[in-house]
Formats: structure tokens, C-alpha cells, sequence
């Protein structure tokens, strides 16, 4: 596969403008503005990916049967800027003043839309932490944009799902199926292994 | 507090007649008699505990908000068959063909009746590895009938609990409150320090 | 892989006999008699078996470099009972009245010899909870022996390893390797998946 | 205890200088200047700690015996920049183009000196995942500084601990007394309560 962004994230401008310190500065409320001390401009979110690793959350979505065994998991189809069709999970920046979990249920809903009813674990550990270099091969973890660092969290999903802004399309799929090698090759990032440590955490990879 | 049993378990001579092998071998549909190889009687049972570990399964109910947080905590009232009044969770054996989840599941419903709507975790690590042993001060744990080893578990439970059989009660309270020296004093066996542990796993124990 | 026992543990009786009640109320020093109520004969083990889940701990023996990474796995070779030569991992009973710390340092030492010096891990929780059942498909591991439900953990190793028993040689292996297909197919039991489990959770399967 | 800064890191824009890019990029070999446009000024750190989330690690030191259980746990005695002295456990920043296990050594060594022999764990999985931020309350963790979310561990040391730079001192002490009340209430940040999770994470919190 080859060198790309993991998280294209094209309304990471437009969704700063809307709520840049939010719940705990501002109680979610204020309409922020360009004076804003903690707003990020484009042009300074690209200067601070090339000198501060990027804390990030994602979510392996996955249905549940009464038992609480993994019966399906939901992976992304999404067109890259590039216009390129790849495969991902749920995934996105924390933002500053942000709690992980509230960066979870956005990323989560702006995925997912709002009617997938996420359950949040209780447990704030993840299953793994990826980290992703800008530099191939020092993990097994890439993005060429920046040095980001994600906790990983498998998330069971009540509702329906309806994939919004540029995720084109979420399938469901058996465990097996997502762990295989074909899926792996068509995702980004080294997200095919991320999807596979998912399963693990579960019990459901052979 | 003094020696006491973990799991008083008045029904399990009942309910091992009822399902003994279920369903991995019986499909749980075949009613077991006398003659059923796997079926372990009272004395039969009695005599086991004094020579092999028993593997138990524990739930600690909890009710989470929107974003997965732990707000309240589910402690049982339990009368021994001694009459005594004693604190404790969601805890029993793991039968000879079961599933460690259709054990919890079981235990769950059997405690907190069949409205309670419990969510399994899919994740088949226990918080923590709990051993109950015989003899006071092995381990933090303590069960004057039996050597047992307790995989316990964090459960959310989203409907209504009406506790059945020997739990005269469900009493739902603050992590803050179930943490405290003051229930600790009134659970059997150590298990204030299990329900440590349970919060300590989900960011709940300051 | 046909039907196997995962554990053939051929000396099990002979164990028993050396210290059935061992530490906890004999300070492991009492020889053990037949009158022991705790002693099980090797006719009792065997009706246990066919009527409670036994519990077990299993370990995946890892060497690691000097920032925690895993480096290799060992895997070792043994011979069954019936003279088939498989691959396995550790893996023995938790006996009556032992802690689980205690049963894993046991088999570590029985099944790796006194020079190898395991790092037992402070977390008590394992990597997975892995259900062996009697009859294959019930789960992803298989024991036509037993139903057993095991503790596996992965285990740094720092000195030297020298088989003992019925275990042959100890190979180490890249994880790579060890989570192929091919390792996978001389797994007996179905510890070619636990293998996989293990490396995910150190983050080292791909 | 009053607001302060839970990592005073006065060697922070030192280091940064020594090696900013470091291993993945200049093979740790290259001497940065000023030039380099990863490096980032006290004025640019102090800056972008108002608009993004930092990621740090944290390490409870411990002592095991030979079965893995928590014997002692670590303690530092540290001079804030006011000259105030506090308690805390080892903790600093991950820097651009820096492994989380590179980031954990490196803080370690920085704090227990070169002797300490810390056993970086296996699992890349933190024990928990500490929110700080500006504003007390919103978390159990505090620090004026900035919104900092740190993935802690409990890392085991089998060397001598000769704290350096800011660390006065290290106080081994026994489980129980290391999660009291008295030594939480002097503890930066809320650690008194990271400090009692890591005790639950090995089940040395009764």
C-alpha cells in the first residue's frame, strides 16, 4: 500500500472553528472566534504536525450478540483529497481541553452518524497504542503527514450506521474477514494490523 | 469481618440438576437425571471443593452515562443461610461444559433477574484475577468453604435489577461510596477490595 | 490437527503426590500422604475431569530487547504420550490450596528448566482466558481430555532454557514466525490462536 | 493541595536542543541547530501548550519479589521551580519522531539515574490513561500548565535508583502506604490517585 494519510480529516479546520475549547472552557457554548487564544489556523495545525506528536483516538466498530461475543465488525470505505477509495476505522484528533472520550463519541458520530448508538467502554485503557511515523517502517504504523499517536478502542454499536462527509460506506463484515490479508492490503496506514490487534483484544482472531 | 462463604449458592445442587452439561452437549435442551456422568451431587460437590480450585465468575453491576463513565455501582444485600445480613456482587460457579460468558450471564440473571439487560463485555479479560483461599491472609480474598479463583468482571446494566433468590437488594451508589472503608467493613470474603479493583479498572477510584 | 490432549502432563500424579496441599497450609514441606484429603489419585483426577472445569495457567515464553520490545518467542517442541511430536507452549493445573503465580512459576520451571530466571508480570490479569471444551468447535481451543479454562500470560525469559520432561526442545522463533500458519498448524489444541493472542497484546503481531 | 505543575521538566528546551528529531530521522546522531525545523523554542512549547493536547508518559517504579508480586513501590521527593517540595512519580513528554518506549526510558533514566535498570513492559497498553487539565475538576489529574494526557505504567526496576536533576530523592515504601491518604494529599496533579491505580493494576490496592 502506499504512503498515505491515515486520517484525512478535511473538516479538521471547519469542526476547530466550531468548538475550539469547548465543554470545559466554554461549556460547549461559545462561538468561537479568529482571536481565540487556543484556535488552531491551518496553516498552524500543518506547522505543529511537524514538531509535537498528535494524540489521536480510534474505534474498531463492532456488533455484539447477547453474550457479549463479536459477531461483526464495521470498516470504512472513504475516498482520500486524492480521490483515491481506501479502507480505515474510526479515527481523529483530540483536540485541546478535550476529554478522549468526548473525542471518541465525535469522531464516532461524524462517522458513523448519529443514529449508530456507540457504547463507550468504561475502561479508559485502550487495546493497544499505534503509533504512527511519518517515516515508513519504524512501526507498523505510517502517516506521511505527521507523528501521531492513537489509542485504540473497540467500540460495540447498537444503532444504524450511516457513514457521513468523506466515508463513503460502512461494511459489516465477519471477524475472519476483517482479519484477512486481502482486507489488510486495502487499508491505510497499517490499519489492516490495528484491526487485527482489535480482534485479538476480543478473543475473536484464529 | 469475620470468615464467611463468598457465595452462599443455595441453589447450585438445584441448578446443577436442572442444566448439568448444557450446551455445548445437551444444546441445554435435555433435562439431565441422576445417572448424567457430569452431574456432581451435593456431597459430591462438597468433596471437590476440598481438592480443586473452583473457577467462579463475579460481575460488578454498574450504570455508565452517555460517554461510557461509571456513575453508580450495584452492591447486593444477601442474607447468609446463617440469617446474617452481608454485603457482596454478582458471583458464582462456572459448571463443567459452560461458557465463562453464559456462566456470567447466568449468575447475572440469576442475582439480578431476568430485566436487568446486561452487557457482557467482549473483551474475555477479567479486571482482575481474584483467589479466594481458605486460610485468611493468602491473598486479599477469603472463602472458608473453598479454594476458588474468580475471574471478575466490570458489567454495565442498562434495565431494571430485581434481585432474586438470596439478594434481598440491589442498592445503587456512588463509585465514591462503594470504594469506602465503611462498605468494605460489610462485604464478605474481601470483596471491598474486588470492587477496588473494578473501579480502579474503569478511572472511578480516586 | 487431530484431536490432542494440550496438555499431556505426564507426571501430574507423581506432582500431586510431592506436594498436594503445598504452601499455603503445609508450608511445603509436609511429604504427602495417601491419607492427604487433598490428594487426589490419579483415578479421581481423571473423574474430576469429566465433571469440573480445571484450571490452568498457560505462559508464552518471550525474549525482549531493552525497551520491553519482543524480539522472539519460544515455542517448544514435545512429544505426546502416543509418541506424536507436537509444538505447545507452557502449560500446566493450578492445584488445590496453590496461587496462580505460584502454578505458573512451576511449569515455567518444569517445562523450561531452573536457569531460565521468568519475569513473572505484576498484573495478575491475563492476555486472554482461553476455554478449552472436550468437543472441537465449541471454542477456538480444544482439549478431548478435559474441559479447562487457562490463564495464559506472556512471559519475559532472561536466562537459559533446557526442556526437562516430556518437553523436547525449546525453539525460538521470530514473531513473525511463530503467528504463521504454518506454526500455527502443528499447535496442538488450538495454541497456534493463542500464540497470535499473545503477540497482540505485546503489539507484536502484524 | 494547591494548583501546580505536575512535570516541572526544567530541562525541557535543553533536551529539546540535544536531540530533536532523534532516532527515526537523524539516526540520534545528529547534532540540531537552531534551524531545524522540529525543534521548538521555549516560546513555541509554551505556546503550543495552550492550543494542543501534550502526550506524556508516566512510571510508577516498583520492586517485585520472585513470583512477580508488588514489594515496593517508588516514590519521588521533587523541588518545584518555587522551591516547594512535592511528591510524584516519574513522568515527562514524548517528543516528535520519539517511540512511547524510547520517551518511557529516557524519563526513567532521566529521573532514577543510569543504574535503575527499569524492565520496560511487554504490552504497549498503559494501566490507565491520565487526563490533566488546566481547570481543576474536570478530571481527577491537574496541571496548570496545560492539557496533557499521559499514558502511565508501572514499570519494575532492579538496579540503584540515584534520583538526578530535580528528583531530591526516591522513597521505596510498601504498597499500603503508598496508597493512603497522607501521601496522596502530597502528591502533584491528583497522582496520588494515578499512584492507587497502578496498585490496582498489579492487585496490590486492598
Amino acid at each position: 500500500m502506499p504512503v498515505r494519510t491515515p486520517d484525512p480529516d478535511p473538516n479538521e479546520s471547519g469542526d476547530e472553528r466550531r468548538d475550539p475549547l469547548n465543554a470545559f472552557e466554554l461549556g460547549g457554548s461559545l462561538p468561537a472566534d479568529a482571536n481565540n487564544p487556543a484556535w488552531l489556523s491551518d496553516v498552524e495545525l500543518t506547522e505543529a504536525r511537524r514538531r509535537l506528536p498528535m494524540l489521536y483516538v480510534e474505534a474498531l466498530p463492532v456488533r455484539l450478540d447477547g453474550l457479549g461475543n463479536v459477531t461483526q465488525v464495521g470498516i470504512l470505505l472513504r475516498a482520500t483529497p486524492m480521490g483515491e477509495i481506501t479502507r480505515t476505522i474510526v479515527s481523529g484528533r483530540v483536540r485541546y481541553g478535550e476529554t478522549v472520550r468526548d473525542a471518541l463519541f465525535r469522531h464516532l458520530e461524524n462517522d458513523l452518524g448519529p443514529m449508530a448508538f456507540p457504547l463507550l467502554p468504561p475502561q479508559p485503557t485502550p487495546f493497544t497504542v499505534a503509533e504512527y511515523f511519518p517515516i515508513p517502517g519504524v512501526s507498523a504504523f505510517h502517516d506521511d503527514r505527521q507523528h501521531a499517536v492513537s489509542l485504540a478502542y473497540v467500540v460495540p454499536v447498537t444503532g444504524t450506521c450511516e457513514p457521513r462527509q468523506d466515508a463513503l460506506e460502512l461494511t459489516w463484515m465477519e471477524p475472519a474477514e476483517a482479519a484477512s490479508d486481502a482486507l489488510a492490503a486495502e487499508m491505510e496506514g497499517g490499519r489492516g494490523t490495528l484491526v487485527r490487534l482489535g480482534l485479538a483484544s476480543v478473543g475473536a482472531l484464529r
